[in-house]
């Protein structure tokens, strides 16, 4: 009854205009109990700030090296209620400032924030890229980057939220159950923002995106699907015009700040230091100090200023920054940046703290690497010598990634072709938990897997079938369903990010529809669709047990086996007739069972032998 | 007392001729009191074996499955004395069999069977092919293999155990402290024999090698000179002459038994079966039991039967041989044959037994893959996720030789070079102890490091330089100080394993004297004497920290650190004048000290640069 009275008074008080508050609202009941506001106002520092209302109170004020920002420390009990109250702020000689701050209720427990696991299938878009459904947020006025042009490929294209809605149903259909799409979050920068990475307000979605209820509406329209939403964040720097480069809080709230500083005053920003990218520093014992500074301290580019997160009020910031994105978009994972870059003692922080608070939501984390040695260290519950326990569900497999486009592209050997994908997936032995991997074969910064394999369709899908049956979590980049490439200057990131056909009004391609696809485009998108869909219910898939056979005579046979649903993958090297026989599989205990072409859809019944009529690759299950 | 009694009375019985006894003897002491004979003789299983000797009693009497075998479980209790008595067994309708045998007194406890460890550096000698010290031996009559032909590379040589012992001095004088010999039992094969893997005797030394008090005399001079000892043996396979293949003990005393003796009656031996040689079986999660069985029951090669340790009597004649001549010879350690082919489960009861035993004692195992998952694998005190737990110490590094061979090669890039060197480095954060492998430039089945190097002999010093000063044991083969190379035919076995020269009367030229030695020769000899007699005392080479930099400007700094001894290696690729920026170092804390180039005994003061003259390899060294 208090309580109520007192909301009532809160909502009367008018926010007499505090410059910025973040994060812009909380929620109650949470399993921690604090919050931490970052205040941005003018000589924010002299005033003293109190709140009034039940279960909220003010554990400690902290100053920054700027006057124009404090940093204070909430506590929120569990007698707090949902609702808005005012926080005022006293100041010498000057009125107080009152704002005004709401804790919501929250929409569902932390329980039920389920992440991506292996029962999925993610879809990868680059938001610019796939589809514009609002051509009218194409160019914003005010934003530094102010160009729209398709034909250049380093510039935005126009693409948004809306049309990831506008195609939901497609990706639905094609049997995806999740979708990451790059950062969403403003890049106001003045050139090559598309991509999202170089973020400038870690609160705001990018308005030639769309608003954040637009978000809102692809979260909701997505988990009325069943389907899961995982947002890709970067703790590990921002985009040089963020809105704190001008007023940075500390002296020490990004790497080699007084380098910046310096260079802002000399008018360049050459003395800014990059990363050395030596990322096996982060588990060398016999690293150096300098040299695991190069690595961590150093900035990803010069456009991008290095987030020091050894500043505890930027750790802080950081990880209330993700908790308020799952759960204003009831998210259904997040994809985590250059996961190796920042300071790696908080990377573990901060996934623990988002664990601790959804202890099954899902976390996955870049680091580009092929060595399973690196991977593995990565990954939550891996015995590392040096104690480091990530708290990091999915590590990206890379390794695997490597091992697949090598062995499809060799000729056949002893030592070469599906048996380096065989041996690939062998070292599935030194990871903790190998079915939380993300595999995939390709995304955004890689070159088309079409591309890597020479074009080769057949290749490209023996490729997918093989990663479809993995005990991994898949993802498939946009456009791959349509065999997207950037054979004409491979690796070029402009193109591997093209426009997806169809996605702009008057484009002579759809691949929405199919119109203007040639037949091999229209035959992978349904291999995929088909793949996919069977994948969505296989319990074999999602959990199976896994035996493979080292690869013979070109070809390679793997299992997954739950109850009585039984998927073999096959692939198979020779053009020819090939006559497989069937005797050496006799552990898997199929013999007589009727099994089925998950493509074809052609049923026969599991013998001593059948011929194997081209090269490709094949799924088959006892499932009828 | 009475103990003597008996002794006295054993040792007038005779021994009435017992076709085979092993282990030939035993000994008292050990924390095991429990032996197996193995008791060769026609129609023995039908005797009962009878003993009189205090603290000696027969726990078990197994018959075999051929009748020539009875295999008997003595119990030797603490009361035993050293001392010989009869084993009788009495027969039906014939006279009893008697036979002597002994328990001989310990030497010494097992704690101080201190064995290899990275204090030493271990010469590896493939004995047919080092020095002739006894051509008297060259050819034995009786024996399969009848010819010596030096300028045949698969025929026997004439190198033999004496040649080693008459150049013991040599090896001291170099600096190293351990001796691996290739092995020197019996191989009484009708070709290819000199390589010693294909043993047909387990307790014999290859008489064209010496006699076992040849080995015992190397044994005792090398003791003599602190050095040890490394027994080259083989538990997966035997040679096809091996005495047992005539008339096996058990139907299962080899794997795939049948098949051979089935070819045996059909006058083929095409029917036995070769592995696969796919060892990522023993790792993989997903391995088939198909391809399990393929990797591990399969035979090496044709010519050698693969032992079955699943079969408890093979698996405690393994154990109890390895024991013998631990104890026999005093060994500093073991070098295990292809250690991942057989029965993995064996192999950690193998090893455990022996490390039991000697708690301090040594074994370096065979496995040839350059991925540092499978390595680590075997290494033990590995957190495993199978749990498994290989009671072996000394892995082989393959994948750090691997490393080196390619970095030296490579251009220098932002991804190759010497940049090679420090990620192989890198990766010892995955070993349980990566002190305790062993690293090598090659050995005795690859091409010679200075073919590896394409000859290059700048290249071969800086691997060599480096591997000396890593923390881990290092092993260089035999010629690898003259520069010796298989470049005419790389990779052929034969040339690999050439004939040292100066081992044999009447080589034109010595390496020993260094007479008709080239310049890079003698210059190559006296490098690897300078660094391996300054490491023989070096406890930060032995035990220091390591430290190194990212490798920059084709420059790679890698500091090992004790105490007041720092050593520095510096690998520089710059053919020209080099001026190397010491203030990146700041924190080894050298600024102000004199260091010492170890090679050429040039001394300077440590301050913020110095210049590099030209490409190589620089150790230098606090130490006075």
């Amino acid at each position: 009854m208090t309580s109520k009275a007192i909301h009532s008074k809160s909502l009367q008080v008018e926010d007499h205009g505090i410059a910025r508050i973040e994060p812009p609202n909380w929620w109650v009941g949470f399993k921690k109990n604090d919050l931490q506001l970052l205040i941005q106002h003018p000589n924010i520092s002299d005033a003293v700030p109190s709140v009034s209302y039940l279960g909220v109170s003010i554990k400690k004020v902290h100053k920054a090296d700027s006057p124009n920002y404090l940093f204070i420390d909430l506590l929120i009990d569990k007698t707090a209620k949902s609702g808005k109250f005012s926080i005022s702020f006293k100041r010498v000689d000057k009125d107080d400032l009152v704002c005004i701050y709401e804790l919501k209720s929250r929409k569902k427990p932390s329980e039920n924030y389920i992440g991506f696991n292996s029962s999925d299938a993610i879809y990868l878009i680059t938001p610019d890229r796939f589809a514009n459904g609002d051509p009218d947020n194409d160019i914003i006025e005010g934003l530094n980057e102010k160009i729209i042009d398709r034909s250049d490929n380093s510039a935005r294209h126009g693409g948004d939220i809306r049309g990831i809605i506008n195609h939901l149903d497609y990706i639905e259909d094609l049997g995806f159950t999740a979708i990451w799409s790059c950062p969403l979050l403003i890049n106001d920068m003045y050139q090559g923002s598309y991509h999202g990475y170089a973020m400038t307000d870690f609160y705001k979605i990018d308005p030639r995106f769309g608003t954040l209820d637009d978000y809102k509406e692809l979260a909701l329209s997505m988990s009325q699907k069943g389907m899961k939403l995982i947002m890709d964040q970067v703790v590990n720097h921002c985009g040089l015009e963020h809105w704190w480069m001008k007023d940075l809080p500390f002296k020490d709230w990004i790497n080699h700040q007084r380098s910046y500083e310096e260079g802002i005053d000399s008018g360049s920003l050459k003395a800014t230091i990059i990363t050395s990218h030596r990322r096996t520093t982060n588990q060398d014992f016999y690293a150096s100090e300098y040299d695991k500074k190069g690595m961590s301290e150093g900035w990803f580019v010069s456009s991008m200023p290095d987030l020091n997160q050894r500043n505890a009020f930027m750790a802080k910031y950081t990880i209330q920054n993700s908790i308020w994105w799952i759960e204003t978009m009831q998210l259904g994972g997040i994809r985590q940046d250059t996961y190796s870059y920042p300071d790696k003692g908080f990377m573990r922080y901060w996934a623990g703290e988002i664990m601790h608070e959804y202890p099954s939501f899902s976390i996955v984390g870049e680091e580009w690497t092929i060595n399973p040695l690196i991977i593995s260290y990565w990954q939550n519950d891996h015995q590392n010598r040096d104690g480091y326990n990530s708290n990091l569900k999915s590590p990206m497999d890379f390794a695997l990634q490597d091992q697949i486009v090598r062995g499809l592209n060799q000729e056949e050997s002893f030592s070469t072709g599906l048996i380096d994908l065989y041996k690939g997936l062998a070292n599935d032995f030194a990871y903790a938990k190998p079915e939380d991997l993300l595999v995939f074969a390709d995304n955004h910064d890689m070159s088309r897997i079409f591309t890597q394999l020479r074009e080769d369709v057949v290749n490209t899908k023996m490729a997918m079938g093989y990663i479809l049956v993995l005990p991994r979590i898949p993802q498939v980049y946009y456009g791959t369903e349509i065999l997207m490439s950037d054979s004409s200057i491979p690796g070029d990131h402009g193109l591997i990010r093209s426009d997806f056909p169809g996605g702009w009004e008057g484009d002579e391609v759809n691949a929405f529809t199919g119109e203007g696809l040639m037949d091999a485009q229209k035959d992978m998108q349904l291999y995929l669709k088909k793949l996919l869909n069977y994948r969505k219910n296989s319990q074999a898939i999602h959990k199976g047990k896994t035996v493979h056979f080292v690869p013979e005579n070109g070809i390679y046979v793997l299992f997954r086996i739950f109850g009585d649903e039984t998927v073999v993958c096959i692939l198979n090297k020779n053009e020819d007739d090939f006559l497989l026989d069937l005797t050496r599989f006799a552990e898997i205990e199929l013999k007589g069972k009727a099994v089925r072409n998950i493509i074809t859809g052609y049923e026969f019944f599991w013998g001593d032998n059948f011929t194997l009529k081209e090269r490709g690759s094949m799924v088959l299950t006892t499932k009828k």
